[in-house]
């Protein structure tokens, strides 16, 4: 198989596939259905690095025993808008979304609701939450860490501490919602690992070798030489650096667990908000601030005249909607893992939109 | 005078004197003396743009009724852990200073707080409340908005909408603590204003032209021709965008007010949280997790041997030290228009460290 090569599925084929897959391992129901939405969630919004080809190393995971198959988080803290949980090894894309659900709720009881989970494992992709908060006129807040990578450098370092670090918010307008989700390093240990086995380069130098020097070359990462810069880069990377120092005080700090503590593996520590207008300045008002500020971006002058100015999640949104439609195209190098797994675990592979 | 000379004054002289400046225009004594300690904060940081630089242009906004003397904050919604007040257009930098006063203390009760403030003045140097939190032992984060400017550009747009919105964040270490406050805009207005009347040219292309050309002159910024870049700028500049337009909906669409109203004049739109570790993973767990970041950052393999790795913050608070013990250097460019106050009001003017 040529790894830039493409299919295309349907979605729900594809849904129904990861989930007998999860389920053939073991995973209860509810958590295969969750982490089968969330991924697909993220193929559908064009996060390709963050989406079903997280699959193979979950299953991986749980056939370790990385990643819990059953069971609940343990509470450590639960005030009406401050929750903490210990997520206890268990999927952090059921956790994530489960956080959300109790954050949402909360959120219009008590206006706002903060909640970390420390100890959960990977969560993917951020923005694939974000609608499940939008589409009840609510705001969401969503970063997260991850203690067992240290691939970004602080500002002013040849070598790595801390990790891209995302920060992911979505709120309604009067329109289609506002969605972000953007990491604190200029590009991601995700982009950087394609690139490198695709011997690409980044379009910038936006990584820093072992000697100093700004790159673009992913092969300049090599184990823990060199490091992703933060946003800023060389230039005025002290931002990205401050912002990504902010997440990790959020999400490990606040959670209680991180880098200080022995690495247990592939963990993602989150930090997660959830905000009802109607409870500050009221969601008219809310909306009315937001649809307008939605148009004057849309209106503003394009650089480029045939490239006119699109809203964050716009261009993600639009290709969910076609792809829903059309189907979800994956790389080859996606689909032949998962296909291996199908046949470990004794799973009818997906046709695809062609072979339907 | 030449605006690039400077003088040294002892910060207490420099309080006693804005202090005396504000009441002598009628602003009551609690915030003639709040706001004097904000922007002399931000001088001892070394924030010098946004610390007593702005106090003649306050002094002539409360000439001009802009900015109120007296009076409280309309409360629009109070629940224990979500609060949202309408400014009044009362002085930002005292509203700031309250909301954090009450956030920080429902946040030690409820675990965290939210406020949002619509409708208040300028709130200068976020940086300058951090410690009030962090004292404490507790987390802040700080944003702020001003919908009556729109310098900074989209991301592929080459005429502004929304303003350099910066977050600002501290919390605690075993040590000092983390201090950042970065504009989600690479440069500011008060740098290009500065860089624009001493004919300087900033470090990089931050700013794009009428023509969509990225340039470092800050006379390439004509009334509404022109933009600063959202950080990334033409590269990667949807992630500043993206994280602008969330202070845009955090502080102007939960606050109610913005860029959709009637300009008012010179507005800090707010939106600030305080969070009380103890109430989510535990206070040893957090400074265990900060501490250990901060410790490793400053480790990290520095690009130049000689200029090891510093915290966010970190250079601010030595500053202060140094400026408290030695005094605070001001350019004469700050120094000559509040004298020209003093002599207005019939204030006596300080006297610099080597007259007294």
């Amino acid at each position: 198989m040529n790894s830039s090569k493409t299919r295309r599925f349907n979605f729900e084929d594809l849904k129904r596939f990861s989930v007998a897959l999860l389920s053939a391992t073991g995973v209860d129901d509810e958590k295969s259905t969750v982490i089968s939405e969330v991924l697909i969630e993220g193929d559908l919004l064009g996060h390709s690095t963050h989406g079903l080809q997280l699959l193979a190393p979950y299953l991986s995971d749980i056939e370790k025993g990385l990643m819990k198959k059953t069971g609940q988080p343990i509470v450590i803290s639960d005030l009406p808008a401050a929750v903490a949980w210990d997520g206890d090894r268990l999927p952090g894309t059921w956790l994530t979304a489960k956080a959300i659900d109790l954050a949402t709720d909360r959120a219009k009881k008590f206006g706002a609701c903060s909640l970390t989970i420390a100890r959960g494992h990977h969560i993917a992709c951020l923005a694939a939450y974000l609608t499940r908060a939008t589409d009840q006129g609510l705001v969401i807040i969503i970063m997260s860490s991850a203690p067992e990578n240290n691939s970004v450098a602080p500002f002013g370092a040849k070598s790595g501490v801390i990790t891209p670090n995302p920060i992911a918010a979505g709120w309604p307008t009067s329109g289609d919602p506002v969605l972000i989700d953007v990491s604190t390093s200029i590009t991601t240990n995700g982009m950087v690992g394609r690139l490198k086995n695709e011997n690409g380069k980044l379009p910038g130098d936006w990584l820093i070798n072992s000697n100093g020097q700004p790159t673009n070359d992913p092969h300049s990462i090599i184990g823990s030489l060199g490091a992703l810069l933060p946003i800023g880069g060389i230039q005025y990377g002290h931002k990205g650096y401050a912002l990504g120092l902010l997440v990790e005080a959020l999400t490990q700090g606040l959670s209680g667990h991180g880098r200080a503590d022995p690495v247990e593996g592939w963990t993602g520590e989150v930090f997660l908000q959830a905000f009802d207008p109607r409870m500050f300045g009221g969601i008219e008002n809310f909306l009315r601030q937001t649809s307008w500020v939605a148009n004057a971006c849309k209106q503003a002058d394009p650089i480029d005249a045939n490239d006119p100015v699109r809203l964050p999640g716009e261009r993600g949104l639009k290709l969910k909607r076609e792809q829903i439609k059309s189907g979800i195209i994956l790389r080859d190098s996606i689909v032949s893992p998962l296909i291996d797994w199908a046949r470990k675990l004794g799973v009818e592979p997906p046709k695809t939109i062609d072979e339907r």
